[in-house]
């Protein structure tokens, strides 16, 4: 294997690829980087046993030459080393070969680096999916979904199902949904798909992919096999394992009737809250109390009575039904919520002070978020 | 007390005098921060065992109001909690007022804040130091001289004079010295000083007051009793416990004659060593091996058997004595040199394999660093 590289489109391919590396792996070969050298490319793969990441540097970007195989092979090499030598190199073109003993060396300049590889052939093989039945979305609808939902994962494994993301294939909808049992998050997206069936992705996966396809790919494409389903850029690739098990249905846990609806300002309420939570931190559940006051204005407060307490009121833009109302949250579910959605406005329905609330963006019906209650103090 | 401060402001003081406050104090009141109202300014101190850092806020700043006191006195308040709240409320004005049960009140706009706040009696008051002998320096000139020498001092307590930065102040010069007794840092500066001695400063006190006096005062006050130093600027004042000991003599230590003298480039050095180290992370030491080769150039490498081996040579602008020589060397103390030097170019002397090696930057006679060799490989 021999290749002549420009380092930076290297360094950026190594780092991309590093992400689904890990150190800890009772497998030395996982813990490198296989790197491919074919006529008109080179394929990185970065893996552990949930995740694998694959990039793809083309001879030429943009009409600038970057690359030039002299000799297809292949060869994997520990990423931490990889990726750090090649960040510290100066800018430019990069010469890397490597011999039949495994050992590669790079050369910048007047700088020779050699590092020690391991046999490409003990390296595990991409999972194989049959890519008949796929679904083509665009990269920002992907991240918005991600973003929207995953931050509602469970975060310890009790339940593992409760980890991951469900993506649920229905006709020509798509709807993702989270949650921990306490807070439910759910985003729909009007798709056109060849896949059906609902499948668990683990957050840490969806995490890895917001990182890797940023906003720049124009289309991402899912496949999905029984045990994988992966999400495919023009230059990248991202496996992920799938989890197994029945996710709960989302339709049943929605509230049907309110007793109470407002409209408040998202930030300002964000912020609120952020504040209120200051107190409420070093209790359990991170309980903020929030009251609806003559149907007018809304006060927050939290209390701890070795620190202190808070309390601010802010309008109510418009109320519907009953106009008093008490309920204890959890602080920072709320405060994801609220970071989760983009819109100013917020509509948020209410079915007594022991039923969860639900909140939702004014002027987006494709998103929810729904959180229970805590024991009021 | 009572009064009303532009929360900008506020923030800023409080979370400079927050570098002096630890959390993990026996206690209780030293986790807090001392405000005082006075009818012309309010003061705010933090302090623990061994600094003290104190802020004064006046009525006015560049002709802009920003306090008024309505009533003078004084509270101790946890230093986190106040930090933070007074960080979440709205910028703009804020009205603090304390009742007589330490209960302080916070309010912006609707938003009202009640913290419990310590009796100020019981707070330490500020050490007294007799102002009769001082010096005056620029906060440029100091700042340049910590950052010259702080990094040098040793990390472990074996030795603890050796955790502090020897100012010794002599006629008109003023000498830091910091040393691990594996390397030595010297900056020299001159001064008009009525203050003579020699005395040793914690570092960690030291890296504080860069962080509190920033470029903008202009001239930094220093005064010194038998156990605190204390340097004063218009607003801020940082107090620190001296260490009790006799430092080491500099002058002593540094080597009379070199072998072979030679000049490089400052950055271009460090970024060989930074590359080389990776490979040389891994060993005691952090061996970084160099090599003088034929006169004209020199050779940086470093070996691992289990990672790889990393080699590049880099020109020598001019060489006087011996033009053969090698030399291992801890790469880290090396790189901390290089970061400290500002100037281009530095003249690096060798005593030969075994002996130390004198850097100095080429244009700047006032500062130094020495460095003895590793054994080599």
């Amino acid at each position: 294997m021999e290749f002549r590289i420009d380092s930076e489109w290297f360094s950026k391919a190594i780092s991309d690829v590093s992400k689904a590396v890990s150190m800890k792996t009772p497998f030395p070969i996982l813990t490198g980087i296989k790197i491919t050298a074919h006529q008109d490319s080179l394929m990185l793969i970065g893996s552990n046993s949930d995740l694998i990441i694959e990039k793809m540097i083309p001879l030429t970007i943009d009409g600038e030459k970057i690359l030039e195989v002299n000799q297809t092979g292949s060869v994997v090499l520990t990423a931490k080393y990889l990726s750090e030598i090649v960040k510290k190199l100066p800018r430019g073109n990069m010469h890397v070969k490597a011999d039949e003993k495994q050992m590669i060396t790079l050369q910048s300049d007047e700088i020779v680096t050699s590092l020690n590889g391991f046999r490409s052939e003990e390296y595990p093989s991409l999972p194989e999916i049959d890519e008949t039945n796929h679904v083509r979305i665009s990269s920002s609808e992907i991240i918005d979904m991600i973003k929207q939902t995953a931050f509602a994962v469970a975060k310890n494994e009790t339940r593992p199902i409760l980890t991951g993301v469900n993506l649920s294939f229905e006709g020509n909808r798509l709807t993702c949904a989270a949650t921990n049992s306490h807070r439910l998050a759910v985003r729909e997206l009007p798709i056109d798909s060849t896949i059906k069936g609902s499948f668990i992705v683990p957050s840490t996966s969806l995490n890895e992919l917001i990182k890797l396809i940023h906003n720049k790919t124009d289309f991402i494409h899912i496949v999905v096999s029984e045990s994988y389903m992966a999400f495919k850029s023009d230059t990248a690739s991202l496996y992920s394992r799938l989890i197994e098990g029945n996710y709960p249905t989302v339709s049943g846990l929605l509230p049907k009737d309110a007793k109470t609806v407002i409209t408040l300002d998202t930030k300002k309420l964000l912020k609120g809250i952020d504040r209120a939570c200051l107190f409420a931190s070093e209790w359990k559940n991170n309980n903020v109390y929030v009251e609806i006051k003559d149907g007018t204005k809304i006060m927050i407060s939290s209390n701890s009575s070795e620190i202190g307490k808070i309390e601010e009121t802010q309008p109510i833009k418009s109320i519907d039904g009953e106009r008093e109302l008490s309920i204890s949250l959890d602080g920072n579910f709320l405060m994801d919520a609220l970071r989760a959605i983009k819109e100013e406005e917020i509509r948020v329905s209410f079915g007594g002070s022991m039923k969860p609330v639900l909140i939702e963006p004014i002027g987006n019906s494709t998103c929810l978020h729904l959180i229970s209650p805590v024991r009021s103090y």
